[in-house]
């Protein structure tokens, strides 16, 4: 019965149509209807539920050479993201037919993917929407960045900028947590409000809205600051390094002010206040940190549960929007994680 | 004895007589003839033998609010460094006449100081200047900027700029010993026989004779730049830089590139290339590590003694010259650690 239904839905991808230069435009993608997949030995064929977009995504679609980790996309072939997804057919002992897994898939409505890529969701543990968000690569490089990078302690004042984001919503809210002063940037009155209302955070600052934002830091911490979580980079970055205390300790989890730009990006050399401070200037993505996924994934699990820590999705509906979903990034709308929905689950 | 000879000589004090705009100059400094200073209680009455000049010591010229150590210069007050002098009357158990000791003195040719704030000099240990450059703050800078920060493993690459001065020639040999491959930056083909032949470096690269500095780092570091210490900053941290492999250490010893600069100087972002790269970039003084001097001293001193370390010290004669040999500094002609002897030993 399935099957019937299955075949008769059409398949989809989205593939990278050219390298963007500049800003990503809906002509960097393009859609392509495809056959559906048959699965292999030792593969599933899953279902696409949730696909998520991320900013550190743009930096994949720049011609090049490759990263190390094999990111980069190539023309004519489909984008790929974390994504929830649901067994629909399987040849493999560890997975059948209904279980909710995720991985880093392609922009495809069904695949066929070897079991070596995917993991289960735990469906009782928090939504599974989840696995790609709180308890996903968001929520983990807000956990290694805060804890491993930024070492906040207890009366330490943090700033995180992007804080109504998917990642720095979880950095903030961790930093709390631990005790210290928190002040988040984000460019809405919503979410200002976010900010202050639900993530109990002691001050958030509309950047968008304030004219000199290194007095507008300087104000918001009185004792300096000693930990940045910064998701954004550019002359917000500035206006917080200009506050930084003795032996801050500055987590650089994302630059999307800059993801877009053509040619690298001139600022002020940091260096120098880096010495006058005995500061601390460190790039990571989660993957830095696998072994200790697992642990990580346990302890916002639990902050969860006990009402500690809450997320936020941005959720758009439709595999036909999610250029439009990646594209609305960089214009700093969305709330929490942005993410697509492409399909429900189905009773198996 | 001693005394009538003393009195016969004036004393001299050189004071900060202007706040420098840009580049150092010889108005920058005023020279006072001042009194024959008498020891107190708990004081020594000290002749300078060996002051050192520093780079670092331009920031303290600045106008502007104190730093937290209380380093800046005031207007027409002598200039400090760390100087090695000999006691030549004690009012002190501690402390003998023709002791050798050192600490941040003032430019004086004599002057009385608490015993809180001197320290004795092994003379058999080394050559006593070693007090103000190999064993001093230099060679400390070197050690913890390379060991704490750096975290050289055997077979890295490690690049060293500014490589033939005071803490860029000790922090080469201290990653030559951990067995990396280290490449050294410096501006004179007399630098480079040095980095080559008394350092016993794998290269080095005369900055001033190479037009792209990234290719040259590039080639001579066929499997790029793991640790990277920086005494120079400006484009030469950015060739360096654009070679740095994943989880590469930056340690900000100096930047003297930029330390007459008006502005804050501008320069490429680092922040996406730190991310891209999972790379720390960390700034630092030797009293960020001040609890383990004592440590690392015995170390270097060990290494010293090994034959395993050499250090060079470059020597101007005479209290005269001080501000002149601060001011050289800057047009890099100094292979080793500046410092101006001002007197002899005597014999008590």
């Amino acid at each position: 019965m399935h099957n019937q239904e299955q075949n008769q839905e059409q398949n989809q991808e989205i593939v990278l149509a050219k390298h963007p230069s500049g800003t990503v435009k809906a002509d960097t993608f393009k859609f392509n209807t495809i056959d559906m997949p048959q699965c292999q030995d030792n593969e599933v064929l899953i279902k696409s539920l949730y696909i998520s977009v991320d900013p550190g995504m743009r930096g994949f679609m720049d011609k090049g050479d490759d990263d190390a980790a094999g990111n980069k996309f190539k023309l004519n072939k489909p984008i790929t993201s974390r994504t929830v997804a649901q067994v629909i057919d399987s040849k493999s002992q560890d997975f059948k037919q209904g279980d909710i897994v995720h991985g880093r898939f392609a922009w495809q409505k069904y695949q066929s993917v070897s079991t070596d890529h995917i993991a289960k969701v735990d469906p009782t543990l928090a939504p599974i929407s989840t696995a790609v968000s709180m308890l996903g690569i968001p929520g983990l490089a807000a956990y290694f960045g805060m804890i491993n990078i930024g070492q906040p302690k207890k009366g330490d004042t943090v700033v995180v900028s992007g804080a109504a984001g998917a990642v720095g919503s979880i950095a903030a809210q961790i930093a709390r947590i631990k005790g210290c002063r928190v002040v988040g940037i984000a460019g809405t009155p919503q979410k200002i409000d976010y900010l202050e209302q639900d993530l109990g955070l002691d001050k958030g600052i509309n950047y968008k809205q304030t004219d000199d934002m290194t007095a507008a830091i300087k104000a918001a911490c009185p004792n300096g600051v000693d930990v940045f979580f910064d998701n954004v980079g550019g002359e917000l970055f500035d206006a917080v390094f200009a506050n930084i205390n003795e032996h801050a300790r500055i987590a650089i989890c994302g630059q999307i002010a800059d993801y877009n730009a053509k040619n690298p990006p001139q600022g002020p050399r940091p260096m120098h206040m880096l010495i006058k401070k005995s500061a601390r200037m460190e790039g990571f993505v989660a993957y830095d940190f696998m072994e200790e996924f697992n642990d990580a994934k346990k302890q916002i699990g639990e902050w969860y549960n006990d009402g500690k820590i809450t997320y936020k999705e941005h959720l758009i509906e439709g595999f036909e929007h999610i250029p439009a979903a990646f594209i609305g990034l960089f214009s700093g709308e969305n709330i929490g994680k942005q993410m697509v929905k492409v399909a429900d689950i189905e009773e198996f």
